[in-house]
């Protein structure tokens, strides 16, 4: 059994680009614990108010199922006593019953950073343990550079390590804070620390050089039972060790269980719900849990998954909640086609002829640059439609779209620097409608849904998850250009794409198809046959 | 001396959203060869009719200064002389001295996916790679799921290692195609096969698992002399060992060299400029190039960098020639800012008051979006204006485009989509003028350039060479978007970006960068002289 301490809310904080309010952290905290983390470095409430507010806010909430919370700060300073220090007597105030507090574990830092003697910052790390033991928490000491302190004055880094243990801290946490560390380095120096250390070892590190994951298995083989690392690596420069990618291999290679049995088919999901609360793209390449991480592009290679799984998966990918995907490429032929149509048509066999008029279909839009890779949706539609089984929900029968400064001189502001108009049919009815919008584009999403949403009003909780854009071929403004847009209804997410010389029709056409996609999935039969029988 | 392969074009094209058009391809191999890479691995011409015509296209350019291609391609089929295998004679024809052919170095995969023989495999192997050798080309074997193989029938893998040899391959490549390997296994399988194998060996590793960079360095450890990656480790699934890890890795803190001596400063740069290319966003946390890997957030780690740089860098940013940022500071980049600047303002030193003011307007464009990488002409335009030298050369009063079907039912023919109406003042004097294009960009672009042609001539000959649009937050159609465009005169090409809410707006931005430049750098004085005296 290895222990899991999810540092994401505090060492995930000092990414570039993440900021978490209290809510934001209760929503992770709740996520983690769903998963069964057992761990959660959540914050420094001594350094930092808006983590006070979260560990003050979740106290009254109702208890976690699995997890427990630990609360972060530093030793004391130089030269101070703990108990006059406020980040301490914050820290040892604080809801959770288990703190860790960093300090020096590298003479190299004491020297060049904390400028007081050797001697002093054992002082500082006996200390602050002790304050915090005498406040009735359990303390774990996050030795900070040992590593590297290690390589440059080994007895030192051991003494700090004992200081700790011998004032009462029940764990250490070897930290290789600057990622500069190899496997072999990590090796060598747990495997002797654990010689003289009587407290459990966790195990810390950075990605700096790419090599945080194999840094941290080392650590476990040489004798750490609890790991340390972030959701999807978030973190200080180049990120933490990533728990998505720990969790998988400990258990699943290395047959050491990290979560309640049964659990980890939730990875993937939690990892997404995380990255969604901290509002960036997850890294698609992400092993295990990542969008691509089970997805086979050559033809080759998804002409032999479908006969073996094993050929070209290290895993099964549901062990872990992620999916195996076929993308569409000029690369993958009728096998990866078939593959992907097999779900929506069960009724079509592999030589069906209909599936050859889909293939040449499909072939004809990759020829002007549509791509279906990551755009089922229009894929499904236009399956659906070559073979006559796509409903018609609607026709855009005219648009005009203005653009202009977006600056109005009557009241010296910016305003929407685009109008569109919209006329579509549905049935028998004509509908016209206009929006405004930042940018024709917009104007244009904003202008189809409104008038749309007259006939099925379903669409009013559609939105845009995600809108790219991909200048195909470099023939300067004129050039063809690809939409791909994410769509969602707050419970469904789908993915549909246009291509045009004109960037307001190529996006005109990945909306239509979002729209007809969501109709044809997500939106009751009635409302479909109120509209169309109006 | 460590060998580098690169696999971006081959490998990396497998990747999720990447494709490649022969100039791309071209303009990459440009790139890696200004980085000293030794030998890229462009394609497969044998199997896709677009790399074939990259081949063809790449013969007739000038020569490369430091890089070799290399071209891939498989073995032939079961039961099939390779003469009589249209892939092999294409390969076997291409320009490339060096090819590569993957084979089936696993008994599992010859049971399960070729279902033959494992003589019949072997026999492959061998006319394969002897049918290559007869048409003159020096041949590297790629052992296709060697480690995998080795854990179920290690002779077997072997075998196939030998056979090749036997055969006349100069190399083998050992890969780990499913990347689910972890580094002793690596260390174990390379030193047993160095023992009987006479052939130098590489290494080609996939990052499932997270430990690409770690399974790299063991091979290498173990007696493999050339790796091959991929650029950002781009690649199917979860990508390629990253070569912008592993070659600092290995120069930095190993101690092998990997390019020619001094090139390592160009990496950075290298690899943004490759991820352009692709028009994917480069990972921000990237080891070494990424834009946050040497960013530093905490208040404590900045005030100690400060200090010591090494207190929290395990290299100095700029042997890779990327550079230290400090969130939280002002003091960020002014050295290479300082460094960019100087060719252009030889007369400012390090601490003049103007890089200040440099820095300042930089800092603020980019927290909205703008990134000045690959856009030196609205960087150097920037500069120019915050000191007060850039000469006003005109300014946009008004604008109105106008967007709507591609079609016109008098004559059932498509039409031009879009009409711009543009008014400038130039000096005293003002222009007004309209044009139309293939959707708003297009006419827009066409308008301004009309527009200002009438003062400025030599603008006729300016056109747009490339245009990119870069979503860069995830909000839907309202994203603020990055338009990027290169531009060219006939005689020089320049770079130039334009952010906003609104794409027309951000193109315009774009593009008055562009006629800005051109105007102050490549337009007659007299021409301007008289535009402004009119």
């Amino acid at each position: 059994m290895i222990q899991i301490s999810d540092t994401t809310l505090r060492d995930g904080a000092q990414a570039e680009g993440v900021t978490f309010s209290p809510d934001d952290k209760i929503q992770i905290v709740r996520a983690l614990d769903e998963l069964g983390i057992q761990w959660i470095e959540a914050g420094n409430p001594g350094a930092n108010p808006m983590d006070a507010l979260f560990f003050e806010k979740i106290s009254k909430e109702p208890a976690l199922a699995n997890a427990r919370l630990v609360a972060f700060g530093s030793t004391c300073r130089t030269g101070n006593d703990p108990s006059n220090d406020p980040a301490l007597i914050t820290l040892s105030r604080c809801c959770a019953d288990t703190v860790t507090i960093f300090g020096k574990s590298s003479a190299y830092h004491v020297d060049h950073v904390l400028h007081c003697s050797l001697e002093e910052n054992l002082r500082i790390i006996r200390d602050s343990v002790a304050f915090l033991i005498s406040s009735g928490k359990t303390v774990w000491y996050d030795a900070e550079h040992f590593f590297d302190g290690w390589k440059q004055n080994k007895d030192y880094s051991i003494k700090t390590v004992i200081t700790a243990v011998e004032s009462g801290a029940s764990r250490i946490i070897l930290c290789d804070t600057n990622g500069g560390s190899f496997p072999q380095d990590i090796t060598d120096a747990v495997r002797e620390i654990k010689q003289v250390c009587k407290a459990p070892l966790g195990i810390h590190c950075h990605n700096d050089c790419g090599l945080a994951t194999a840094n941290t298995l080392a650590a476990v083989e040489a004798g750490c039972d609890l790991i340390q690392g972030t959701i999807g690596g978030v973190g200080e420069r180049c990120g933490n060790a990533d728990l998505c990618t720990l969790i998988p291999l400990l258990e699943l290679k290395k047959h050491k269980s990290c979560l309640p049995k049964g659990y980890l088919n939730r990875l993937t999901h939690t990892s997404r719900v995380i990255f969604e609360v901290m509002n960036l793209s997850p890294n698609e390449g992400a092993p295990f849990v990542g969008y691509s991480a089970f997805a086979h592009k050559g033809g080759m290679h998804i002409d032999a998954v479908m006969k073996d799984q094993a050929t070209y998966e290290q895993i099964d990918p549901e062990s872990v909640g992620n999916q195996r995907r076929f993308l569409l490429s000029d690369q993958s032929g009728r096998a990866g086609i078939y593959a992907r149509l097999g779900k929506l048509l069960p009724d079509l066999n592999r030589d069906s002829s209909e599936i050859q008029k889909i293939i040449n279909r499909l072939h004809q839009a990759e020829s002007i640059g549509y791509t279906y890779e990551n755009a089922d949706g229009s894929f499904e539609l236009l399956a659906l439609d070559t073979i006559g089984r796509m409903p018609h929900f609607f026709t855009v029968l005219d648009y005009h779209v203005l653009c202009h400064y977006p600056y109005d001189a009557s009241d010296n502001k910016n305003q929407p620097s685009a109008q569109a108009y919209l006329k579509v049919q549905v049935d028998q009815q004509v509908g016209i409608n206009a929006a405004e919008g930042d940018g024709p584009v917009n104007a244009l999403d904003l202008a189809l849904r409104k008038t749309l949403s007259q006939f099925y009003p379903s669409l009013r909780n559609m939105r845009l998850k995600d809108f790219k854009v991909r200048v195909l071929t470099a023939k300067g403004t004129a050039s063809a250009v690809r939409v791909s847009i994410e769509s969602t209804d707050g419970a469904h997410f789908w993915n549909t794409v246009g291509v045009s010389k004109d960037i307001i029709q190529a996006s005109l056409n990945a909306l239509t198809d979002s729209v007809n996609y969501m109709l044809a999935k997500y939106v009751p039969s009635e409302e479909i046959n109120f509209a169309v029988q109006a």
